[in-house]
């Protein structure tokens, strides 16, 4: 793995976002609103969240377009609260921590409950990250690198010709 | 999406390993070691966190197991913290934040760095989640079921025959 620059000068991908999402109490209410909680009782109910504490989050998620609010399809007075583009783009994210919790907080007798497709009911595979040329990437086959501008993702291996070597020299000691 | 009930109960593999993470400081920590960072110094240069919080996350990792200690490769007296292989099963979880973040937080043109894959330099492909059948999943294909014990995940679609629908009814409003 090759060291890199302070991240704060390049914006990184990773740093930026947790704002948003904030904390840990704001990944559980997306993990409630992928599960089909919508109401502020349900979400209270299923976290046992203080109620002013949930309301903060709920408005941090709103106020970063995690979620929106919407009248409640009941018609009642009350106001729903339903993931928008963005906070579904987070699907993979929690995937990933549902399978890293399953593989290493759980004993496999202690799983009761699982990620299945709704089609068939099976247990999802593990998320996959590949190369644009289709192999499997783990964290030794894949590294952070500074890029040329107007870099167009290549369906097929093209060597260097497209992206700039910005490997930063290793620190002195 | 199905309403289930409090995740206390069964165990949710989201929520236990939030103890681990513990914070965001923590995740941008292992985000600098899966970059090759490994002296408590550099980790502090690039997060800019103070010594004392630095130390407290730091041991909170190794005592998780996410991060273990070993002498520095160099022969001197300091040490060097490293991912251990449940650490590096959090690579997904990277990648995931990753992708998000360059998606809604960055314009083009401000994405400087890129995840490449180390042989061809081109940046990886999405994170992909897939059925046992090989389909693409977003979130609208795919739920939490309450499963049989001693299910074996199988590489062909067999309907229902290995799943417990588990699906409750929805909680009255």
């Amino acid at each position: 793995m090759v060291k890199r620059t302070s991240h704060k000068a390049t914006g990184c991908p990773i740093a930026r976002p947790l704002d948003a999402i904030g904390d840990w109490w704001s990944l559980l209410i997306i993990r409630d609103a992928f599960d089909g909680y919508e109401r502020f009782g349900e979400f209270q109910k299923s976290l046992g969240l203080a109620k002013n504490i949930l309301t903060t989050r709920l408005r941090n998620l709103v106020e970063h377009g995690i979620l929106e609010t919407a009248p409640a399809s009941d018609g009642s007075a009350y106001q729903k609260y339903v993931l928008t583009k963005k906070g579904l783009g987070l699907f993979p994210l929690l995937v990933a921590l549902r399978q890293w919790g399953e593989e290493h907080f759980f004993e496999p007798s202690e799983l009761d409950v699982r990620l299945v497709d709704r089609k068939f009911g099976q247990p999802v595979k593990r998320l996959e990250l590949r190369s644009q040329d289709g192999r499997l990437l783990g964290p030794e086959d894949a590294e952070v690198r500074k890029i040329s501008s107007g870099l167009r993702a290549s369906p097929r291996p093209s060597s260097a010709q497209q992206v700039n070597d910005g490997r930063r020299k290793k620190d002195p000691a």
